[in-house]
């Protein structure tokens, strides 16, 4: 079930070439996020090469979602508009083949957020990134290579679990990433950023599996070389926006530590 | 139709003096603005020497935009309470001579964005800050010093059009602004904290084609200084706040490069 | 009614333990806070080691103050949900005994805040933050240590006053804190994060007095070494967030003033 040692090479190898296609590229990546994540959101895609969007207004979400290049759905902010804007973007993006990714944050904290997730997880995201207690709420059981991988089968989309080691797959293919650092933690949204960066990967590359492996590796990457730069969590936050901007192929090369 | 060259370096020296007349008079600058802004739009205030408020609640904004000294508009999040928000605090700022600004964010993407926003703009904006999609959007020709003109004397306000060179007239004067640095863009609110310093200057001078030059040469320059000392989007946002906490009447005269 | 100079010590010297004891305990701090104040609050709760949470739907926000281990109410925002969120989260912390915080900012702008911020004092908030402007609105009188006292008595809570000097008391013993800097008030939400460091100060200590001592000489003595390093009000708040990140016992025990 796992794949070669050179296929995974190639994804590492693809992956790397991702922060230049994003800047050739400049993809519309339309935010649904939570109200702590948007500005640093937005910055972190803009320093990537993107081209952030965040209205949720109902009226409006879905000529947004529909004309981006990729969507991304965060459920940390759960009001009322936020989840009808939810689900005219969803629609909107299954409509016009927009990719879309699901981060279902905090769904452990309440049923009505575990029970919405679950309804959005069935209208096809390409990818879903979370952590390990939020994938243990959605899916009802504990992550493993197994549960991860018939989660993805049955939704036909790419599980990208994060922490310290990130473990990504679409079902039949898995890699590994040891990528990031311990600061990453002391930092709001930065996972909500991790996401968003999957979100612009899916806009430039096909392979959900390539682009989620992309996304992980540069979010830990630039964590990684922010981390020397930076020693605690206010100017390793600042830092992580400067490496994003800079992050170049022969970085990702080197520092990327993706197996399967 | 063009002002003498002895108007226009008039103009440049009014607006190096006023950093230090918004020091003094501390306006207080009520934003209507959108999520991904208000932040970085307060500290942007804060360190220009304003006091800014952010509430939306239709209980109150009217409230908070009569006592202001000036009152900023961004449609740049439009959700229903924000669109009762507006035209509240747009009544109370008319009642009370509030002088208020339009950015009328991302209308190009939306029809119903661009007709909320048309409808605000007869509703007597002092000033007028856009990019040239959101002017084209709205006036429904592309910009050129003719159309602007048309648009401002049309609507008895100054059109201050955001570019690698700004473009700001009243209808019969005209300036250009050669100020300003890549990285801006790349900064996320970036013309949006341009909009709010506008709202400022206004506050304090009561020639609003002075105010608009004054206040896009202040955040030009602030971002030509930032770029010298940080040279990625990060660290760079933060030196715009801290340059715009020391910008002084020297700077400003010694890097405006303003001219008819 | 002042309390001898050993307890005033004791209590110094209890505060000066408290950035170990969050670190420890890692509280979970729900903040139903304003726009403004979300991400930078987060990442200041999250440098002290602690575990923020911000959601405000009605539908979940009260199994998240109910499960917190204290709770954060700021009237920054003051949206028709935010209200229903702040009745919400302030029955389910009464009834779960978890102590919570009123941050009553702004209410001397508008009549219907200050209303609503009276019926939640009314509601049994162990502790209250707020400046000289606001202290007057709430009580109907300026404050002094009889006006602060009485209040404090008369509600069963705890009045930290902040200003150049902060004075705080619960009814019977007083403590005045004169650390912190200048540079705090051109940083938006720096009270806010003042009012949130109460909050997961409550979380560890008991007596809500100390708790309150405690928490504003961290934010004190963090804006002091903060200003060591950045004397502008951008990198200003950067470096805040990495100070509350190092802070220590020394640190602290070495830098506070607090006298009764």
């Amino acid at each position: 079930m796992q794949p070669p040692l050179t296929a995974v090479r190639n994804v590492a190898q693809t992956a790397a070439g991702l922060p230049a296609r994003l800047r050739v590229r400049q993809p519309c990546v339309h935010c649904i996020t939570n109200n702590v994540a948007q500005n640093f959101t937005a910055n972190a895609l803009l320093a990537a090469g993107c081209v952030p969007s965040m209205t949720l207004a109902p009226e409006e979400v879905g000529a947004f979602a529909a004309s981006a290049h990729a969507l991304l759905v965060n459920l940390g902010t759960f009001d009322a508009e936020r989840r009808r804007a939810c689900k005219i973007a969803v629609k909107a993006a299954g409509d016009n083949n927009v990719p879309w990714v699901l981060d279902p944050v905090f769904i452990e904290r309440s049923a009505a957020r575990t029970d919405f997730a679950r309804g959005l997880a069935a209208h096809g995201p390409r990818a879903l990134r979370l952590n390990v207690v939020e994938f243990t709420a959605l899916a009802g059981s504990v992550p493993s290579p197994d549960t991860l991988a018939a989660f993805a089968r049955e939704h036909s989309l790419v599980t990208a679990l994060s922490g310290e080691t990130d473990l990504i797959t679409d079902g039949t293919r898995f890699a590994r990433i040891d990528n990031g650092h311990p600061l990453m933690s002391k930092v709001t949204a930065m996972g909500c950023v991790a996401s968003a960066l999957l979100a612009a990967c899916l806009a430039v590359e096909a392979d959900a599996f390539v682009a989620a492996v992309s996304a992980l590796t540069i979010i830990g990457v630039a964590g990684e070389i922010a981390a020397e730069g930076a020693d605690a969590p206010g100017s390793f936050a600042v830092t992580v926006i400067d490496v994003l901007y800079r992050l170049d192929e022969t970085m990702l090369q080197h520092r990327a530590r993706v197996t399967s």
